[in-house]
């Protein structure tokens, strides 16, 4: 075969960048369960979301419109780097000796490297239309601190963000980029907010976690009248991420191809869902070419897809935000330091849970090792070095791929790609030379323990 | 006007992806000095290289054809990324208040972060097929290093890196990517040579230098039976990179601009060279619509086209390679520690010294403190934070464009982004901070010692 491990792009002109956002509970086959107020356990009023929110994407968050209009503004920072690319991996495919036809979307060609600033730009720019003069948020490794920055340096809106201490301390450099942007970014736990300094004071050496910088920016927007941005588990963010579905669904036709799996990595869900909603639209619309499975990939550290309860739970630690329901592992579960620092996250995107409820996805965990494995298998092979988040799905893929290889089936796979790993490099190091930190396995008593807390409703 | 301050990507379809390298040789208006043996002094023959070079390769260095095409195997890795994309930096231009038309050529798309790549894959490639098992080469802050890496893993040829050691030990990022690539990495002077053992001797504490670091890397291919691959300054590096100026102009021309300005930043040539010779050759066969002018900006503290003097020297410090003409500050002087470390080298390409001396580009010096100011801006408007050679750019740029604001003059100006700047963050730090070392410049009496141990020929 004259292409024999020639890896291919899928390009996709300008014009084809999506004009509307796809909103997927325009399709579901049973509606969300509602989101509760955290005092009176009963359904949320947009009212109660107005001082965290501006209206326009709390209209969003509960919008059963099939199509959102994207606004122009908003389209022209996304031209800056979208339409992304879509690859055919035909390296990876000779170097795994499987007759699978292995896809990946890759959203690393955005200015911050990975697919955070497809919704970090809708935010700040409604925030901005609205009037707002200042967002807070949190971030855990910095991928999403570092999109919302760039955002706001677009949109000249102050950015104020709460870093999980443990990131903050020893992988500085996506701190430096959110500086550089012009936003201010604080170790949490801090003692900025009552949430923070409760948090110190039970332990002066907490290393944070993304629950516990939650509370400190919900309360931080809320003292200082600002707004709060959240870069995923939200209805309205995962929306923002479909534009990665809908470019991907004419790229694989440009291919002349069609999915029969995907696969994501999933920590809040919002890149899962970016990639995989619009395809599942189809499915639920009954427009869909084929049958085809999703599967979400998590890491065995925090394993709240296969593992957590479907429950409502709080989506911060000190129990600020309203209850929403879907796999968790309990708010105040402490995640394993792992290097995918993005997918350390007690809770799940509701509109994932859901799916996974209703069982039109799937969802595999899987180890920091076995991730790192086929991430240098795919740099060395494709040319990029995935961020260790992004490692599940190339690991989840590489799964897939090696069924086929013992069935000989010729399947599709397509997988997101979510950012690339020049500031994880260290965590490559590890791996490169066999110092990497052994898988951490959640114990059923610590699981349990955990899942005691939820909250009664 | 709508589309105030709206930054535009001109987008060049995959077919459009040159099918040749331009050869700026075959339209000098004086042909290039010889290169010189470095024993003889008399002009070297393609035997002379044969033990660094594949014959391909030393046949493109003194080739004088128009075009050399690109082998379809380099072409399929090329469009792994490209054509890259070129864009009107709108944003930028309202922010300086400036009624010039910026527009800037982005190589920051490649798999490692830079223009590298567009030489790396070739000069592997052509390797591979002269059946070379192992390349030698040497870099300073990592991004040929980097490329070169990606490149071996692309066609599975060892590689082996001399790193100056002050960028080893302080800036890690690029040599774990290198690593993870699959490549050999050392810092330089290392003891693997008897070049750096006698840098060694003399300083055990020697910081290393770029010039060093070819010696070794030259000492080592001979003594292995490798071939030696070089990330600028020879003739055929600076053609391989013209795929960069051939985009950028068809995609000036889809958005009807042509440039009264080019500015690139300049270390050895090649990502100047680039963007640039295409250009030059439309002038030189009198086809370029209108004049315009070229501008190097190189750093004050490694000013060698601005100060050096043209003479011929070694490309190297021990003084093993063959000898050039171009501007040189001698091969045994030790820039300052920059952060550009791309742009520390004491000599300059052949190609764009001559140029120089032809009176057909212009040079300037700036200080990296305006340089760093520079890109903060830039990355605050376009949203891209530069590498710090790339800043050398954007400075250049700017400076053209402050002196239209003066003017009034609507010039077109286009610049060469050679790469992005997420390995460089602790930089942009120090900057932020105000804690970037001042500014150094080279005193006249340091440099006529440096030159006082030029080669006589």
């Amino acid at each position: 075969m004259a292409d024999d491990g020639v890896t291919v792009k899928y390009f996709l002109p300008e014009s084809e960048l999506p004009k509307a956002w796809y909103n997927i509970q325009a399709d579901l086959p049973q509606p969300l369960p509602p989101i509760l107020h955290p005092g009176t356990k009963q359904p949320i009023t947009p009212d109660d979301l107005a001082p965290l929110f501006p209206m326009e994407l709390i209209k969003q968050e509960v919008s059963t419109e099939r199509y959102i209009e994207i606004p122009e503004e908003v389209r022209e920072i996304y031209r800056r780097w979208r339409p992304s690319p879509l690859y055919r991996a035909r390296a990876l495919e000779k170097a795994l000796g499987t007759p699978a036809k292995i896809y990946y979307k890759y959203e690393g060609v955005s200015p911050v490297g990975s697919h955070k600033p497809n919704t970090a730009v809708p935010q700040v720019y409604y925030n901005k239309q609205a009037g707002v003069k200042k967002v807070t948020t949190e971030t855990g490794a910095g991928q999403w601190g570092g999109a919302l920055a760039f955002a706001g340096s677009m949109f000249d809106v102050e950015v104020e963000i709460y870093q999980v201490k443990v990131s903050y301390e020893t992988k500085p450099y996506r701190r430096l980029a959110m500086e550089t942007y012009g936003a201010k970014c604080y170790p949490s736990p801090s003692d900025r907010t009552e949430a923070g300094k409760k948090i110190l004071a039970e332990d002066p050496n907490s290393p944070g976690s993304l629950g516990i910088a939650i509370s400190e920016a919900v309360e931080a927007c809320v003292k200082q009248g600002a707004k709060y941005c959240l870069g995923s588990v939200l209805n309205h963010v995962l929306m923002h991420q479909t534009v990665i579905g809908e470019e991907a669904m004419k790229q694989m036709a440009m291919a002349g191809a069609y999915p029969d799996v995907i696969v994501g990595c999933t920590g809040g869900g919002s890149n899962f869902g970016g990639i995989v909603f619009p395809f599942l639209g189809q499915r639920f619309r009954k427009e869909a070419p084929k049958p085809f499975r999703v599967v979400a990939v998590e890491p065995s550290a925090c394993p709240s897809l296969t593992r957590g309860k479907y429950a409502y739970d709080f989506g911060d630690t000190v129990g600020l935000t309203p209850l929403i329901k879907s796999h968790t592992l309990g708010h105040d579960f402490m995640p394993p330091s792992v290097h995918a620092g993005g997918l350390r996250y007690h809770g799940m995107a509701a509109l994932v849970s859901h799916l996974k409820e209703l069982n039109e996805i799937e969802a595999i965990a899987v180890g920091q090792k076995e991730c790192f494995e086929a991430g240098v298998l795919f740099g060395r092979t494709e040319g990029i070095l995935p961020a260790p988040e992004a490692n599940h799905a190339v690991r989840g893929a590489i799964i897939e791929a090696l069924k086929c290889k013992e069935t000989g089936e010729e399947k599709t796979i397509l997988f997101g790609l979510c950012g690339h790993g020049f500031l994880d490099l260290p965590a490559y190091d590890k791996y490169n030379s066999g110092t990497l930190e052994p898988d951490a396995t959640l114990s059923e008593d610590a699981l349990a323990a955990a899942l005691a807390k939820l909250p009664s409703v």
